[in-house]
C-alpha cells in the first residue's frame, strides 16, 4: 500500500528520531529569531503536516502523533491535517508539552530544537515532562531538517541600508542610547536577537520574511556603542558595509554561538520573550551572567521620532488615493458581478503598484465576500475564492510597504447593484453603524498620561456591547516604520484577553490601529480599521498631562451602511470633519470619475 | 523644661526599647485582623504621634524618628504631628522600613510587632534591614501598650446574632461550602482572620470597629464542616451559644494560638493578605504546612444571594426617603445661612435615626462645604467647621448600617439664595453635568462576561478627560450586607491606579458603588454616587453572556446643576427614567413639602 505524502514524512521523522535516540519530538511555527511570520525554510509544520495557518504546533511520539491549533484554525485543520496521522487538539485545552507529558512515558526522551523555543516554553515543558518521568532533551540541527530534502535555504536577499533621513536617527545614535543604557545597569552588552529589532537599530533592512523588510541576522550591541552583525556572508554589499562603519563587526551567522560564548565573566541582557533558549544555553555554558531584561530598542522603536512621523503621514496619504481608486472601480464593477476576491486582491495590489515608492505589501490582503468576512483571519486562496455578489458586504483589509511607512487599512463596504436597488438590511446598518460609533469613540478619545491600552479598548466595543455584540479580536496593535505590521509592545484590547500589551503605558509617538469589528457566522463581517498616533493635547483649563490620537489614515468609509440615526451630534460631526480631511488629502491625486466618486463619498451625512 | 504630651510618650517608648534590647521600633496603624479601620485600643500611632488620619505609620529609633503618610494627609500630618519630634515622610517616597534599613545602623535590632503586619511586610522589611546588618525582631507584646496607662480595652460590645433569613443562607451551609473547598484542596483547615470573614461565616455581627457591625475574633474552619471560634468570654451571650450549635466550638481568644499550633502535621490554608505574621509564625513553628491561599469566604461575601439583594433593595428605599427628607431640609435651610458641615451632618444622621432600623452610620458622614468638598476624603470636625454659604456647593457622602443592608450615597447640591437669585457658573454646572454624564454611562453600561473593573472605569471618566479634567480616586468599591461599606474584592478604578481588584472579573450578585467625582482645589468638590448590582442580562439576538446593572440607589440628583445642552438623547432619557423611578419609590414614604419637593425634583428635564 503507498503511504501519503505527510505518512511518508512522519514515517521518516519517526525513523531520524529513533536514529539520534530519541522517543519523540516537537514541531513549533518559529525561526531562530522568534518571528511571528518565518521564511519558507522554517515551514516545518506545513511540510510535515499539511497545516497551512500562521500560528499552531505539532507533537510526535513512536505510536502517535497531534497537532496543536487555537479555535480561528479548528475548521482549517480539519480541511488539511489527516487525522488518521496527526490527533486534532485545541491549543487552549491541551498544549504541546502536556500532551506529551501524558503519553510519552516514563524514561521517555522528548527532543527540540533550542533555536526554534524560547526559554519559558523549555523550562514549563521539561518541568511537565519530568513529573511525568520523561526527560526534554535539546537536539543538536533539527531532524526535520535532515529528512526535508527540497528544503528551500534561507533567503540570500542583500541586506540594504534604510534611508537614516527617513530612520529620523543614524544608527550610531541608537547603539549609543543602548550603550548609555547598558552601562546605567552595569552589563557588558546585549542580545538583539528579534529581526525587527536589529533592523531598527543598524537601520537596515532586507527581503527574508514575507511582507516584513528584514534580514536575517543576529546583533551583540556592547556597552562601548559598538556591535557585532551576525549575517550570512551573502547578504552583505559594498553599500551595507559602508553604512555600517568601523563601529559594526560584520561576522558570519556561524560566529554567533562562538562569539556569545567569548562572553564568559560577561554580564550580558536578554529578553526571554524574544530570544531562543539555545542563546541563554550558550551563554550559560560559557559562564557568563544573564540579566534578563526587556530588548532595549522595543520602547524606543515604538515611539516613532518627527522624521517617522512625517514618513507615516506621507505613505499614508499615498497609500490611501490606491485604496480610493481600488474603491471606486469596486462600485463600478462588483455591481455587475463577475468580480472575485482574488481578482479584487490583484485589482489593488495593481493600484498600490502604480507608485514607484511601493516595496511590497505588508501582509496578505484579507479580500473577503459575504461569509468569508466572518472569518476575521480569513485568507483567500484558490480554493476559498468567492465571487462578490452584487447586494452583499465585501470586507477589505490591507496595506502597503513603502520606505517612509507601513500602512494597514480595513474598509467595509456594500456591493450595489446593477439597477442601483439593492440595499442593505436594518441589522447590516445597525452593526455597521456600532462599529462605526466605537471606532469614532476610540479615535475622539483623550486621556491622562498613564492610561493602557486595556482601558480604551471599552470605547471602540460598549455600543457593540449594549445590544449584546462583540468581536473576538483586539481593537488595536502597533505598527512599524517600513518593519513589521504588527508591532510591539502597546496593544488596545481587553486585559484578560490574552494578548500582551494591553497593559502597557501609551506613549506620544506610538502607531496603533483602530480597528473595532463585528462578524456574523455564515453571513457577514464589518471591520473599521484607520490607522492613529498617539500625540499630545494642550488646552487652556487642563489639569495635569493629556493624550489623544492624530488620525493618519484618510480613505471614505461607506455612507450607505450608516444609519445616522444612531449617531449622536458628536459622531456626525465626527464623520463630516473626517471626510473633509480625506477629500482635501486625496482629490488632488485624483482625477475623472474616480475623483467624482470621492467628492460624492465626502459629502456631509445629511443630519438626522 | 517641661516636655509635651508626645514628647514624653516618644521618651517613654524609647526607654521601654532599651529595657527589651531593642534599638527601633515600628508603629502602623493595624489591628490584629489587619482590619481597614480599627478599634481605640488599637490607635496607637494617634497616641503616640498625635496623627488623626487613617492611613499611616512611625518608625522610632534611638535619637531619630519619623512619621510616614501618603498625599492625602500631607498637610493633616503638619498639623498634627511635632516635625521636631518626628520627621515628616511621604510613604510613597520612602517606607517605614526602607527608613529604618537607611538609619538604623549595622547591628541594630528593630522590633516590630507581628500580630499587626503582614507577612508580605515582614519579609520585605527584614530583607531590607538585613542588606544593612540589622535584624528585624517580633516583639512579645506591644512596647506601647506597655507604656500607655489609660489605654483602652477592647470593645466588651456582646457578639449578636446575624438573622439567617437576612443573611439568606445558614451558616451550616457556608461552612459546608468552606468544608467543600478545604476537601477539594487536600486540606484540614483555614484560617478565618478577616473579622467581616468571620462575621458572614458565622452569621455573626458585633460592635468592636466604629461603623461596621463586626466582633474581635478569629475562626478555624475544619475540613469536617465544624469551626471554632476564638472570642472574648464577655462577648458571649446565650442566644450566640445556641445559635452557633454544637459544630462551632467558643474557646477563649488567648486559645487561638495553641490551637493553632494544635494544627501540627496538618495543611492550613491561610491568606496572606488579610492574616498577621504571627499566625504564620505560629503554625510554623508547630510544624503546620502553610498554604498560602485567598479567604474562601471573599467570594460568595461578595456574590449577594437573593435574600440580602432584596435586603439591599430594602433598605436603600428605607435610605433614600431619610436622604430626601435631609435634602428638602437643606433646601430650605441652608439658602437662610446659618447652617454649617456639623449641624447638616447630625440633622441627616437624625432623619436617618427616624428610621428604628438603623443600626449605625455606615461611615462618618461626609459633609463638605464649597472648598471643603474639593478634599476628598475630607471629615469634618469642629476645628474644621465650615458654615454652609448662600450660592455655593454642597457635598454629602453618608450611608447606614441597616440589619437587612449597608448604604453609602453621594449627592452635591447648589445651595440657592433666599431672594432665589444665587444660580450657580456656567462652569459649576459643565463640570456637574460631566461627572453626571459619566456615572449615567457606567449606570447604562452593558459588557460581556469576563469583563473587570478596569475596563469599565473609563466610562465614568471619559467626559472629563475629554476636557482635560479627572478625579484623584477610583470609580467603584464593592460594599458588605450589613458588613463593611468598602468590600473585596472587585473594584472599577484605573489598572495602574494603585488599587487591588479592578482586574477582578464582576459578576452578578456584586455590589458596587458608581462615583465619579471633580474636585477643584480651594473651590468645590462634585461627585455623584449610586450603588449598583451586577445583573445578567437576556436579549434576543444576543451572542454569548452579558451582564449589565440594576440601580440600588433612589434619591433625586439635583437638576439646578445640571446643563442638559451637553447630555445626548439616551442620556436625558436615563434621567426621567430615574427620576420616575425615584417618585415611585421614595412618594409613599414623604408627605407635605417634602412630598412636594420630591415631585418638583423628579419632574421630566426640559429637552434642549
Amino acid at each position: 500500500m503507498l503511504m501519503n505524502t505527510h505518512e511518508a514524512r512522519l514515517d521518516a521523522l519517526r525513523k531520524e528520531l529513533k536514529a539520534r535516540g530519541l522517543d519523540g519530538f516537537v514541531i513549533p511555527i518559529s525561526d531562530e529569531h522568534m518571528s511571528e511570520y518565518v521564511g519558507s525554510y522554517a515551514q516545518r509544520l506545513h511540510w510535515l503536516t499539511g497545516f497551512g495557518g500562521s500560528a499552531g504546533s505539532a507533537a510526535v511520539l513512536a505510536d502517535r502523533a497531534a497537532v496543536f491549533v487555537d479555535g480561528r484554525y479548528t475548521i482549517q485543520v480539519r480541511d488539511q491535517v489527516d487525522g488518521r496521522l496527526f490527533e486534532h487538539q485545541s491549543s487552549l485545552v491541551t498544549s504541546a508539552g502536556a500532551w506529551l507529558a501524558q503519553h510519552a512515558g516514563e524514561g521517555a526522551r522528548i527532543g527540540f530544537d533550542p533555536w526554534l523555543h524560547g526559554r519559558p516554553w523549555a523550562e514549563q515543558t521539561r518541568t511537565a515532562l519530568e513529573a511525568q518521568g520523561a526527560e526534554l532533551v535539546p537536539v543538536d540541527g533539527n531532524p526535520i531538517d535532515a529528512i526535508w530534502s527540497d528544503q528551500p535555504a534561507p533567503s540570500p536577499a542583500p541586506a540594504v541600508v534604510h534611508n537614516s533621513i527617513l530612520a529620523g536617527q543614524a544608527s550610531e545614535a541608537k547603539r549609543s542610547a543602548v550603550a548609555e543604557w547598558l552601562a546605567a545597569k552595569g552589563l557588558d552588552a546585549a542580545v538583539v536577537s528579534a529581526l525587527d529589532s536589529v533592523a531598527w537599530l543598524l537601520n537596515i533592512r532586507g527581503a527574508d520574511v514575507d511582507r516584513t523588510p528584514v534580514a536575517l541576522s543576529f546583533v551583540l550591541a556592547h556597552a562601548d556603542g559598538t556591535a557585532e552583525l551576525f549575517i550570512a556572508e551573502e547578504k552583505v554589499t559594498p553599500d551595507l558595509r559602508a553604512h555600517l562603519g568601523n563601529a559594526v563587526t560584520i561576522r558570519p551567522r556561524e560566529a554567533f554561538v562562538p562569539q556569545l560564548q567569548a562572553l564568559a565573566g560577561k554580564k550580558v541582557a536578554v529578553d526571554p520573550d524574544r530570544t531562543v533558549q539555545a542563546v541563554f544555553a550558550a551563554l550559560s555554558g560559557a559562564g557568563a551572567t544573564i540579566v534578563e531584561l526587556t530588548d532595549p530598542t522595543i520602547m524606543p522603536k515604538a515611539i516613532k521620532n518627527s522624521a517617522e512621523q512625517a514618513g507615516q503621514r506621507a505613505s499614508q496619504a499615498r497609500d490611501g488615493a490606491a485604496v480610493a481608486r481600488f474603491l471606486h472601480w469596486l462600485s463600478v464593477e462588483a455591481p455587475q458581478g463577475g468580480q472575485d476576491e482574488l481578482s479584487a486582491a490583484a485589482r489593488l495590489q495593481a493600484f498600490r503598484a502604480e507608485s514607484p515608492e511601493l516595496r511590497d505589501l505588508s501582509f496578505d490582503t484579507i479580500s473577503a465576500a459575504g461569509p468569508n468576512g466572518a472569518q476575521c483571519h480569513y485568507k483567500v486562496s484558490e480554493e476559498t475564492n468567492r465571487k462578490i455578489d452584487p447586494a452583499s458586504v465585501y470586507l477589505v483589509d490591507s496595506g502597503g510597504q513603502y520606505a517612509d511607512g507601513t500602512t494597514d487599512i480595513t474598509r467595509t463596504v456594500w456591493i450595489g447593484t446593477a439597477d442601483g436597488l439593492g440595499a442593505p438590511s436594518a441589522e447590516h446598518k445597525d452593526r455597521f453603524t456600532r462599529v462605526l460609533k466605537g471606532h469614532i469613540a476610540l479615535a475622539m478619545a483623550q486621556f491622562p498620561k498613564g492610561t493602557v491600552g486595556a482601558q480604551l479598548d471599552t470605547l471602540a466595543r460598549m455600543h457593540l456591547w449594549a445590544v449584546g455584540l462583540d468581536y473576538a479580536h483586539g481593537t488595536g496593535h502597533g505598527v512599524g516604520s517600513f518593519l513589521s505590521v504588527h508591532e510591539g509592545p502597546q496593544r488596545i484590547g481587553k486585559l484578560l484577553g490574552g494578548q500582551a500589551g494591553t497593559a502597557t503605558e501609551l506613549a506620544t509617538g506610538m502607531i496603533l490601529s483602530n480597528e473595532p469589528g463585528y462578524y456574523k457566522e455564515g453571513e457577514y463581517g464589518i471591520r473599521i480599521e484607520n490607522l492613529v498616533l498617539v500625540e499630545r493635547r494642550e488646552a487652556p483649563g487642563q489639569e495635569g498631562e493629556y493624550f489623544g490620537f492624530e488620525n493618519l489614515t484618510w480613505v471614505p468609509i461607506d455612507r450607505t451602511l450608516v444609519d445616522t440615526g444612531l449617531m449622536t451630534r458628536d459622531e456626525l460631526r465626527w464623520w463630516d470633519d473626517y471626510h473633509a480631511r480625506v477629500e482635501a488629502i486625496l482629490a488632488p491625486q485624483l482625477d475623472g470619475a474616480a475623483l467624482d466618486w470621492l467628492k460624492a463619498a465626502c459629502a456631509p451625512l445629511p443630519a438626522f
